[in-house]
C-alpha cells in the first residue's frame, strides 16, 4: 500500500480540502491519504473552531484515511518548525510523498527557491538581519531580503503565506534527506486571508469561520463545505453548546498576564525583547482580546506572532518546556481512521520507530503533557458543564468512520 | 490626642461594628478610633463582598476615624500572623490601646490563658504534634491539647474562633513587649458562624452576606446595618454591577490549577503535603468552587485553611513572596479618614517609623506589590467593563468622609 501525506488544520474542513485530499491521492498514485493536523491550537496562534476529534471526523468523512495530531511543540509555531514536525511524522509513517497546494501548481519554483536560498544563505541572512534591525517583522524582512537577492525568474512570491509554508515543507524534506518526495497541486481555493464568501463552491476557511461567527445558524456555509462538515458542526453545538474563539479565552489570558510576574511572563516561549511589560500594561486596560491585540501590535511583530505568544501564555508553555521536545516528534498520536487507514496502519505498525498512541491513558510520557495541557486549557473556552466532557473525549479512543 | 485601635474586616459593616467602635472609644477613653482592615481578600480565605474602599467608606460613616489596610502577607493568614500584622501596625500608629470583642467581656481569661500557654509551651506543643499526627486539623489539635493541659478554671474556650483571635491579639502585643494595651468589651453580636437573621438589630456578617446573596434587593438587611452601609452597597451595585464571591473567581482558579505544573502549585504559599496533586484532580472534575472545596475537604484540613490556599493560588502568591515581607508590615496604607482622623495623623506623622501611603502611585516599593496584585485579581471577579474602574479606584486617594 502506498501512502501520501498532507499537512492540514481543517478549521473547518471544506470543499477545498476534499479537492486537496482527492487530488493528492491521484498525484501520488497512492492508496491512502494521511493528514497531519494541528490539535487544539493552530499554527497562526488561534484556538481551533472545534476540537481535534470533530475535525478528524470531518476529515474522515471527506476522504482522508488517517488523521494524526501534530504535537503542540510543532503546531503553534512559525512555518519552519511547523513544517519540520509535520513532514518528519509523514516520513516516520513511511509515506511515499507529501502533497501541498500552491497557486502555481508546479514544484520547480519551490525547488529552485530552496536551492537558491541554500546557495545564498549568508547573503540572505545578512539582509534579513538588516531589515529586522530597521524594525521590520520577520516575514517582511525575509521577503525584502529575498527580493533584493534573487536573479532567477522562476522563483516564488514569498509574500504569499501559502508559498512560505510550501517552501518550508520542501526544505524540511530535502534538508534532512528524507525519503519522502515533495509534490504540489494547483490550489483552487480562495486566497488565504479572504473573508467574504463568494459564488464559487470553494471559500477560504477564514471566510467560512466568519460566516459561522456572524450568524447563529449554519445554513450559509453549506455551499462551501461537505454535508458531513455541517453535521459535525451542528453536533458540536448540541454537545458542547458553543464553538471556540479567542474572545472566550480572553478572561483567562488577562488573568494569566496580570497574575504572573514579569519574570514569569519572560519565561514563556516566544516572549522576548521586553514585550512582557507592554503586555501587562495593555492587559490591564483592554476589555477584549481584539482590543488587547490591537493595542499590542507594532510594525516589529506580525499579528500572527503575537497571537502565538498569547497561545503559549494561555497554555503556560515555557521556553524550557519547548526546548525539551522540539528536536523531532517523539510519538504518533492517532486521532482518526477509516478501514482503509486501519489496514495501512496494520501493515506499517511493526516497523514504526516511534510509539503509536491511540489512547492517551495508555501512554504516560512527559512529551505528550504539552498536548494534554493545551486540551485542558482549550476545554475552558466552553461553559462549565461541558468542559469535563471535552476532556473525557481527549482520553478516549480514536474516531473511526465507516467501520 | 489618644487613639484606640481595632482589627476588622467589615464584610460588610453592620450594627455590631458600630457598637464595637463606639464602645472601644469609651473603654479606652480615646479621641480617635483606628481600624486595621483586611483588603481584597479576608482572613478566612474569601474575596471581600465589596472592595476595601467601599468598606472603608462604611466604616467612616459608622464612627471610625481612620482606616488602614492590613497588607496581604498578614491579611489572608491563620489567626497568629493576622494578629501580629494588625497589632504591630496599631503600635506603629501610636495607639494607646487596642480593643476586641469577646463573649465574656473580661480581659483576665485572655491574660491567664496567654501566661498558662507560655508556661507550658513544650507540653502544649508536644500534645499538638501528637494530635496533628493522628490526622486532626491544627485548630482541633490545639484545642484538644489545651483541654488536656489546663488546670485553671478562668481560661478560654478555645473552640470559639473569636476567642482564638482575641488570644492572638493579646499574644502579639505582650510577646513583643509593645506599649499598646489590650482591652476587651462584651460582644453583643451573634455567633461567628450564625447564618440566619434574627429579630435583634445585631446579626453576624455571615448572616447578612447570606441575606444579600439570597435576594436580589437589599431591603432585608436594613434592620442589621446602618443606613450608610445599605447606601454604599447599593452604590457599589450601580458602579460595579455585582458583589464579589468565590464562585465568580472559580473559572480563574480552575484555569490556574490546570495550567500550572504540580511543581508550580507546590511553590504557592501554604500548599503542602502533596495537596497539589489532589487539587489538579479535583479541579478537572468540579464544576463550581463549592464542589471543588467539598471534594478537597478532609479531616486534616479545615475549610478555612483550604480556602486560604485557594486565595494564594488565585493571586499566585509564592512561598518566597511571603517570606520576603512577613517579618512585620513595612508601610501604612491609608484607606480612609474623617477630619478627626486627619487631625490625629497630622500630629503623629513626623514620628512615624514607616512610610504612610495615601496614594499608591506615589509609592513604588516591592513590598506593596502583593496588595496590588491581589486587587488586580480581585477586580477580575467583576464583569469586563468594570474591572478597570476598580483598579482606577485602587490608584486613587483615600476615602474622606465629612470634610
Amino acid at each position: 500500500m502506498k501512502a501520501v501525506g498532507i499537512v492540514v488544520e481543517y478549521n473547518p474542513f471544506h470543499n477545498g480540502h476534499v479537492y486537496h485530499a482527492v487530488e493528492s491521492k491521484q498525484a501520488a498514485n497512492a492508496d491512502v491519504v494521511i493528514a497531519i493536523m494541528s490539535g487544539s491550537f493552530l499554527q497562526r496562534g488561534e484556538p481551533a473552531l472545534v476540537n481535534k476529534w470533530a475535525r478528524a471526523k470531518m476529515a474522515l468523512a471527506g476522504g482522508v484515511d488517517l488523521v494524526f495530531e501534530l504535537p503542540y511543540p510543532f503546531a503553534t509555531q512559525q512555518a519552519g518548525i511547523f513544517a519540520q514536525g509535520a513532514i518528519s511524522i509523514l516520513e516516520t509513517l513511511d509515506c511515499d510523498a507529501f502533497c501541498f497546494g500552491s497557486e502555481d501548481g508546479r514544484l520547480e519554483p519551490f525547488m529552485l527557491t530552496y536551492q537558491f536560498l541554500r546557495g545564498n544563505k549568508d547573503d540572505f541572512d545578512e539582509k534579513v538581519r538588516h531589515h529586522l534591525k530597521a524594525g521590520c517583522s520577520y516575514p517582511k524582512a525575509a521577503s525584502l531580503a529575498f527580493n533584493e537577492l534573487q536573479g532567477h525568474e522562476d522563483v516564488l512570491d514569498l509574500t504569499q503565506p501559502n508559498n512560505i509554508l510550501g517552501l518550508e515543507y520542501v526544505k524540511a524534506a530535502l534538508s534532512k534527506q528524507f525519503k519522502i518526495k515533495p509534490l504540489t497541486i494547483h490550489r483552487i481555493a480562495a486566497g488565504y486571508h479572504e473573508t467574504e464568501l463568494s459564488n464559487s463552491p470553494i471559500a477560504s476557511a477564514t471566510g467560512i469561520r466568519k460566516a459561522i461567527a456572524d450568524k447563529t445558524n449554519l445554513k450559509d456555509i453549506i455551499t462551501y463545505v461537505p454535508k458531513s462538515t455541517k453535521e459535525v458542526l451542528q453536533q458540536y453545538l448540541t454537545v458542547y453548546h458553543s464553538f471556540h474563539d479567542w474572545e472566550k479565552y480572553w478572561p483567562l489570558l488577562k488573568y494569566q498576564i496580570l497574575s504572573a510576574s514579569v519574570a514569569e511572563l519572560a519565561d514563556i516561549y516566544e516572549i522576548e525583547e521586553g514585550i512582557e511589560f507592554r503586555m501587562k500594561e495593555m492587559a490591564a486596560i483592554a476589555s477584549s482580546f481584539h482590543e488587547f491585540m490591537t493595542l499590542l501590535k507594532t510594525k516589529r511583530y506580525t499579528w500572527t506572532r503575537i497571537q502565538r505568544m498569547c497561545v503559549h501564555l494561555l497554555t503556560r508553555t515555557k521556553k524550557d518546556d519547548m526546548q525539551a521536545f522540539q528536536e523531532a516528534p517523539s510519538y504518533l498520536r492517532l486521532l482518526g481512521m477509516n478501514p482503509n487507514g486501519r489496514e495501512y496502519l496494520r501493515k506499517i505498525k511493526k516497523n514504526l520507530p516511534l510509539p503509536l498512541i491511540s489512547r492517551l491513558s495508555a501512554f504516560n510520557d512527559p512529551s505528550i503533557q504539552l498536548d494534554i495541557r493545551a486540551s485542558q486549557v482549550y476545554a475552558l473556552g466552553l461553559s462549565q458543564p461541558y468542559q469535563h466532557l471535552l476532556m473525557q473525549r481527549e482520553y478516549g479512543s480514536p474516531v473511526i468512520v465507516n467501520e
